[in-house]
């Protein structure tokens, strides 16, 4: 059975709380049960955690090895500073897909860059919460035509770069 | 019935032929068949087309006009150079998704700016031919759940700018 | 009699019918029938075309050799990216008239720069339809005061740069 | 009765006086004289003033407020170096048009760049004296076709981007 | 009665104790007394503490929801490279005070921007330990004239860019 | 008794008078007033100017040598453009308080940068009106705190970079 | 027998009936003809076009595979903003000289850079028509030295970066 | 008896575990040791510690103060992210090398500067595990020639610029 | 016989009054003194002036035209900011020399661009009150050389760019 | 008869004794032979030298004035680096060829500005030794249709920027 | 028995005799001493040489082919303007250790880029006069735990990038 | 008695010959002819040289230490490459005086920084040959009236940066 780690970034957890005018409404924990949903029909294992602290996340990420196929990780306002996390995603060799749920690429110039993307499988933004079920749907694509087992997906998310658009 | 008009941008027609082991081997006919079942699933009535022309790009996007609900553009090369494809989306009104095959932050400077992105409802990058089903489940869902009469659907692809991650 | 060519560039060809609370709602027509009114008054004869290629607007400044006196243009998009133009207009030595309806200069970064400001003998900007008929107007009053025969006024549009402001 | 208010910056006292193969022989003096007679055939009552003084031009734009209708100027080196030019332009809220004789675009590159540009109805440039009548004529028609009462004109000069081209 | 949350940031605690010819001899303890001080006088509970850990500031920031009318924070080397500490002020929308011993504006370039400035109600820098003196007035006279519930200051901090100097 | 010199530049003589909903109903009246009162009960003598000359304000900082213990300046737009104040601020060793209205880091890029930060004591923004009563409370403190003969201030306010936060 | 693709790009149909002090007096057909003339010599067979749309030359590009051993390009215009251009030599696989008549580098700022060089095999400028002349010699050259079917050339025009100046 | 604290930043517990083709086969356990044994041959007692925090690192070299002669550091990925790590180096007063196990200056633009590098008193890069050796060897020939009390290290690794190449 | 108008910029009244060690002791009045003396003995007439209004400046640059043979000019903070002194000096045809006290390529970032260099014929700095009296020797070398009826030294001052180091 | 100069800068010496994977196998003596061979059959006499020395290279391009009427150079790294030979080679006007074996627009960005691409009549690169015969066949062909006279030749490598692509 | 090649560039040889305070009092003699007798130490004989000519130091790289084992070389001011001495290390394959005596990070801006860390192994700085013997220590070991035959050390010095801190 | 060296760099032995309507008609012969005039004057006794060798010009100044009294050098190609002049300028710590006969503010883009500037004295540029003079009489006034023996001076040319114009 496929096993996933996603993972949420600094401050997601007031998501839904608070500012709805601007986050909407959806909870984290609303997306967390979206996601498990999605997880049992597609017979996919969901681990689902949030930090404030970058440390953390590098852990997390860390101890990811051998414990799980894929990561799902929305490293908030640590996409733009974080090459830790970069790091540490880079070094467990875990097919990675980041997700964030408004379009980054629409707002303030510093969002617009991303540690994050130069060692990711892919990127999905813009979607809101449905966003994380696409990420967890195109893993598990990826994943079941890859094989699946924890170490060897990374030749995946880190082969030679495609020159395909 | 939701219409979607999918649009591939230039040099997208030699994909899976030639350089194999660089694009891949899938072929673009074979893209636009699993596009088509997917679509056939979800009930939504597909138009594909590809062109190497900027200017006819820009004609067909603003024939989308009253005729389609949703656009999927994998804008390839005029991606980083065409500020008409732009303005051509943004007149529209229309939510449009832009689908790249490889990560395009992974790759040469050049190709990691996009004028595309700003008028976009979300980009998926990186899954290779998996993405353009994504961007058909994404779009299928925020239709369904926004509504999908033709032309009301602009405002949420260009709404303000929202500040979640 | 004087001949004047008018070229819209892409996505000028929505004006007026849709975004109009953005574009206003006078129409593409509407503005070149204003403008051929004008051109009576002032006993210049005007053709008018508009297309989303750039390479048939590079053609159409190209056939305007020995045939027009002088070129009203509103490259649109094409303004920012199309060094194919400017050559163009530079290659036909005939004086061009720069016209955008809003002021790019209080746009997107990306809207503040033309090429075709470097080869235009003047750029009007910010006037709305207006603009078009204070090109017009200025233009005429130019081809009066230099002169009119065809290839002869290009040396005015492209002479040595001028120090007053 | 419309009142506009013309503004010439620095070192346009010297026009036509000095340089003529550069700046030509049209001298300051001259400009106002069209100015005016073309301002008599439109029914606008001008006032022009020169100065080389940044403060001083910034005090006369603010003494516009609830005097004139519209301003026309000229900002000459003060286009490229001064905020509290823009500042005061933007405070008086007056439609302003903002013209050139040379082509700025063509010019230095230090001389590229307007902080007036972003707070400006308008901008005319390249079209030496002629501007000064066309930026008149088109300040006029903007002014007729939206009223013309001393305050009211200012939401228009200083409205929300507009996207047309 | 009035209730603010004042943060010190990373390396804050080593204040008076090390390097007096550089920082002073006032310790963190005694600028927390002194604003203790002044709190008793204006009325005003604080709430003062201390972290080298991004995550803690960030998760702090957050707790003051509903909890807290203003936040007074130096987040000192955060202050250049946090967006999580930014996000989180932006977030819970109280009324904050971004204060800097030294004049920043004086040191080195990277020590010049501030991710918290953005987000800040003001900014306070170069009065030493007087700073939180002066902040500490300042978010109580602002309170003071603003209403002070503790969600409702939030539009206060936010709101849309002023244009007075 | 300490004297301190008070002075706005360009544009902050409409305060209060216009375009109400940006910069509020507070005119400069006002805040000279309440300045007045706050230098009463603490003691300070205090001289106001407000003007639209850099040069005239370079000439009254000249002047202030040995007449005032401190001063307190809204450079408005000059914070931006001129080196002269700057130098005037750096040539009479005078401690300098640099005040804005808005917190001038959350507006345009070129609002960001401040020529007088460089040689000012202490930086305000943010606050309004009340930026104002904030600076002459901090000037008041630091100079009883340091001693406040009229030329002696100027090692303090110009003294080596310091490191705190 | 070997067989070369040589196209011409936009405004180069304009060459030698006008601004000849500036152009030279050789026309396009002049060049095609000793272009001709040279290949008969060295037993090269070829195909000479020219367009002003970056679509067709794009698809030109497309439709060698497999018919010609290499290329020989004058992108003009498109040399510096078309990645389309670019993407389908890369494509094609097949060796491709770049010319430009002029000295590029001596030109405008932005005529300095070249999406092309990227992906050709090597680059003449500055020798005027007889840049096409030592292009199509080369190119023989290096044919003749690596083999000549259709499809192997590939690998030798996009080889590994070689070290040597 | 001299005293060095030695860290490990981010990541780097994964050192020889994985990625070995990558990262080589040494582990941070091995490089401990023959740090280890090297410090027992000079008379030098290590501290060695690890940790993916931020502030934790923060926190420990703050503790360094009047416990350790020297610090031995590898920030790994906070090595271009983080000022409070250099903030601490400069507050503690130790002397302090920087070690960086690849030649950061060959990897991605964004690895090639260290805040680090401005308050340390060396750098070592490139040279692998042997690098904590060299860094240790030099660091205890600086202690031995500039005496090795606690606190009176830091004029020597923060000393006034110097020349020499 | 010769007539050279002398121009002192903002600031430059209080030198030697203030801040001794760091401008010396040599106040404008001696430094005037020394040119006066030195004109005597060239047979060169002198008009001295200073000024901290950057439009008066201007405007005794331009009131020079007609009366005198050559200016040297200290524009000190205005030769970074001022385009106006700029176009005045370039109007009025006269051969100017641009002195500077102090070496302003060893000075502040801002400092060492100066828009005055671009239309002087030469510049001098770093020589303190010595660069005057150079400045007069050359230019009175110069314009003897020269010929010296005042309007016609113009064209020297701004010939063709020179090839010579 | 024709004299050429052949210059090949820094490390040139090594070609083909080393590093053949990268530089290939190919000798400086083998091309320098094939370029005599070459000369041989067009009736054109060579002198080739070689040199590490910036100084020599630009000595020996002085002393070409009169004795040569053109020159063939490869600076090697003194293309990105050398302002000296540079301007040698505008001084001497002597028609140049800049030849370089690799295509240097595809290697380090430090290796894509040539100081000598300003002054060269032309460019050839990414031939390999190939770019030797073709250089000299260009030359050739160049000298013999424009005359050549050592130093008339000069005009031609250096006239008024041409406008052709 | 290893042989080491040292190289000191440009005005290292006033090392010890002038500026004692910036350089210290050790002279470049007693660094050669005290590396020629850890030299004698480890068993390695080296060869010492010091130049101002960046073309002699290119030769004497060139020349280690074959005869040593390693390099240590401190580039002095060429480490920031000499691609040829890069070029000149890349070529000869031989492992080299680039050594600055400052810590350059902590210096002028245009000394912290060095071309030379591209192609070293390892870089030291900061260390002053020890740093030449870690240098040296660090080879030494480099050396016998690769091999130390002359031309097969040379893909250890530029294998592939590590991703390693 | 005063001695002073005259360094020429490279290229400066063609002035005179060569170029005449660019460089002017004076040799190097004949500025070192009235330099030596004016040395005698003056009772400076000057050495003159000239080098293409960056190298032998590093040399020349280093020897200058103990024998010259002041330096005057032109290092025309030098003055933006190279950085090995700088040091030696500033390690000999003999005032200096840079000298351009053009006006190198005047010039291309990459004229316009100099590396010497930030270690000379003072700096003179563009007076032609006359430039030289003047430097000669300000380096003999600077002599004069700080003392002249030949290490003293040093402290002068390289003081800490002075804030006067």
């Amino acid at each position: 059975m496929l096993r996933v780690l996603v993972l949420h970034g600094p401050n997601l957890n007031l998501l839904g709380n608070r500012e709805e005018s601007v986050y909407g409404t959806t909870t984290l924990a609303e997306i967390d049960a979206s996601l498990s949903k999605l997880g049992s029909e597609l017979g996919v294992e969901l681990e689902i955690r949030q930090s404030n602290h970058e440390g953390e996340l590098v852990t997390w990420i860390q101890e990811a090895r051998g414990n799980y196929h894929g990561i799902i990780i929305n490293p908030a306002a640590y996409t733009h500073t974080s090459i830790a996390v970069r790091d540490a995603l880079s070094a467990v060799e875990i097919p990675a897909i980041e997700v964030h749920l408004s379009n980054i690429h629409r707002r303030e110039e510093f969002r617009r860059h991303s540690y994050v993307s130069g060692v990711a499988l892919g990127q999905i933004s813009g979607f809101g919460p449905i966003g994380y079920l696409l990420a967890l749907r195109g893993l598990h694509e990826h994943l079941s035509s890859h094989g699946s087992k924890p170490v060897s997906g990374a030749g995946l998310s880190r082969g030679a770069e495609t020159r395909s658009h």
